[in-house]
This record gives structure tokens, C-alpha cells and sequence, in this order.
């Protein structure tokens, strides 16, 4: 169990999000990283009120920040990254491998996370409204094709640079349950299965467990759960 | 001018794109990275129709791809870090500057972009569209929201992490500017100062001068220009 009070490393996560957020607040890929990687960590807990200087860690007053002494990184990519490099598990040393891993992580960012996000956020938090009822086909429709073009390039590979886990593997895996609502991964028997073998990783379900326990324990009461 | 025939590396970008792209498309980063680290590179030219074989080096069907001997990347902001990497102008080698200037790169994909895009592809693809006049003043606001986080951690320093140009900024300044046909970068001047100051880098000229040519010289015939 890497949760340890006296921990080098420290992230920030939040007390408690609404349903629809839990299991994917971005402090989970952290945990996934340092769970594969040995790595103990403690938690900062936050509310959704920041104090003002958050903002001088986190600019854009997002979780989770990550913080191992002099070092302060604020974005979930690099901060996968940051940990990949000190340890082989996540990120191989070989130039071009290394290379390609990195890619798959700006990848899942910035490829495949926009689109998905656009469906995730029109179904959580516009759905009543005009416009997000005209958009909802064209966004679905935008983000199953960067499924297919996922799916499409894993063919039958375990892991998309073949059959190695990396840091590209961990944060496509992230991406790809933001859709995990709506029946798309689904639709791409390949994807599923990918998807299956990155969240049956013990590390991974560590990680989720411990982001999800501190949401039970902080329920807001009258809340619908 | 790096441009060579016979050079090591070489990237793919569009032989010919509209208007409202021109100057925007992708491979324009890694000309500007190319520019700054002083590296010849080759261009091979691109249509609309790609051939299938295409999606066996870029996934998501999309310019550029870099290739140098037996490494092949083709997500942008894997190709400006890997570039980056070998040349110390671009990345500092001291540990903290380095994964600071790397977080960068990802906060400009992942933490700006995608609110950016989300109203420059409402203004470019769908301003026709009932569901697009209905949504465009949250998207501004959105896009507005991110801008202003940018430009309050910036304050009156020259660069995201001080005095010093990294591949951050050559990120950050890029994706500036897909809001360019707006008002909403001119809005906030400590961000137009600074965007001004990236695009004013001989290298950045040279890399949107070598972009652009092409199109003028495959500007469709009976296209409006």
C-alpha cells in the first residue's frame, strides 16, 4: 500500500467529486504511475474551494499537483512521464522505444482526450440544453472515430507499441474511460479488451481504490449517491 | 534555410490547406523547433487523399510525421520534445528546468488547446449550424477562461518559466494562435506581449515563411484566396 504519511512524493486530490467524476479525476493516473512503479506517496486533500495560492502551483486550479522536493509539476502527462523516466517498468530506455512510448502519451492527451471529453462533458453537464442536444450526434460521431483509429492500430497487439506496458498505455487507458457511460469501447471489440487488460492491472485497481475511498468516507449528507 | 533535399530528417506536411488553416497546421511546430536547433529536414508533400498505408505511421491520419532513420513519431508534441531532447537550446538539462519545460509542452496540448480548438472549429467548420450559434458564447467564455489562467501566471516574465524560450513556449505560442481570428488573445496583454515576442523569433518567420510557400504555389485553381 503506497498511501504512507511520511512519503517523498506528495499529489494533491480532491475530498469528494460527484459520481459521474469518480474514477476518473485525473489524480488516479498519478497513483496508477506510482503504483506500477513502487513508489509511496501521500495525499493532499482538497475541497472545491482553493485558496488563492493553489493557482501559483496549479494554473489552471486543476488536481492533481505532484511535488517530490524541489520539484513542483502540475500536468498529468508530464508528470506520468517524470516518473516513467526513473523507472524502466513504465518507460523503456531504448531511444526509439522510449521515444514511442512518449509519444502514446501526448497521444491519448491530445488525439483521442479532446474528443472523448467533448461527449463526456455535453452528457454531465449541458444535457438539458438546446445546443448540446443538436451537437451530441456529430461529438459521439467524433469520438468513435478516434476510437476506431485506436482500435485500428491495436489490431491484435496487447499493448500499442506491441506487447510491452508503458506510460502511452496507462494514460490511453485513462482516456478511454471518460466514455465509459456510453456503450463506444464496446463497439470496438479490440478496444474493450485493451481497455479490460490496462484496468485488470493490480496496480491500477490499487490506485482506483484508493481514490475512490476518501469519496465514501466524505459523502456530502442529502447528496443522491 | 534548412529546407534541404538530402537532409536526415524529414516531416510530412500539406501540399495545399485553406485559408483559415494556413499557418496553423502542425507541421508549422516542428518547423519552428527544427529552425531553433539549427537541423536541416526534408519535406514530403501531402493531399487531402492519403493512402491507407499512411495510417501505419500516423494513427489519427493527420500531418506532420517525423522521420529520422529508424525512428518514425508522428504526435507533435512527442516530435518537439524528442527534438528538444538533443538540442539544449530547446530543453534544459538541469532536472527541475527540464520536466517544468516539458510540463509546458503538455499544459499548452492538453490544459489550452483543446478549449481553443473547441471555438476555432465552431468558427471554421460549423457557423452555420443552430447547435454552433447557441454554444459559441460559452466556448468563448471557456476559451476566455484558459487565456486568462495563461496570462496570470505569466505576470511580466518573457517566458512560461522565466527568461528562458523552451519548448513550452514554442508550444504555448503556437496554439496562441488558433484563436487568431478572434479578440480574445488582444484582450489580455501581458499574453499578446508575449505572443508577439514568440512570433518575432527569426526562427518562427523562417518555419511560417516555409509553411506557407507551397500554398500560394497550390492555390486551387477558382478558389477564393
Amino acid at each position: 500500500m503506497p498511501i504512507r504519511d511520511d512519503a517523498a512524493i506528495e499529489i494533491t486530490a480532491f475530498r469528494w467529486v460527484p459520481d459521474f467524476a469518480q474514477g476518473l479525476v485525473r489524480d488516479l493516473r498519478v497513483r496508477w504511475a506510482l503504483e506500477e512503479a513502487g513508489l509511496d506517496y501521500r495525499v493532499e486533500p482538497l475541497g472545491f474551494e482553493r485558496p488563492k495560492t493553489y493557482l501559483q502551483q496549479q494554473p489552471f486550479d486543476q488536481v492533481p499537483v505532484y511535488r517530490e522536493g524541489k520539484l513542483t509539476l502540475f500536468e498529468t502527462g508530464a508528470i506520468i512521464e517524470y516518473i516513467g523516466e526513473q523507472h524502466e517498468v513504465l518507460l523503456p530506455r531504448d531511444r526509439i522505444a522510449r521515444a514511442r512510448a512518449i509519444q502514446w502519451n501526448y497521444a491519448a492527451l491530445n488525439s483521442v482526450e479532446p474528443a472523448l471529453q467533448g461527449l463526456a462533458v455535453i452528457d454531465a453537464f449541458f444535457k438539458d440544453e438546446q445546443w448540446a442536444a443538436l451537437r451530441r450526434p456529430g461529438a459521439e460521431d467524433f469520438a468513435r472515430l478516434k476510437l476506431k483509429r485506436v482500435a485500428d492500430w491495436l489490431g491484435d497487439k496487447n499493448w500499442l507499441e506491441g506487447d510491452r506496458f508503458t506510460i502511452g498505455d496507462l494514460m490511453m487507458v485513462t482516456v478511454l474511460r471518460i466514455v465509459r457511460h456510453t456503450g463506444l469501447v464496446a463497439e470496438q471489440p479490440a478496444l474493450a479488451a485493451y481497455l479490460a487488460r490496462g484496468e485488470a492491472r493490480p496496480a491500477f485497481q490499487r490506485a482506483l481504490a484508493d481514490q475512490c475511498a476518501p469519496f465514501r468516507a466524505n459523502q456530502p449528507e442529502g447528496e443522491l449517491v
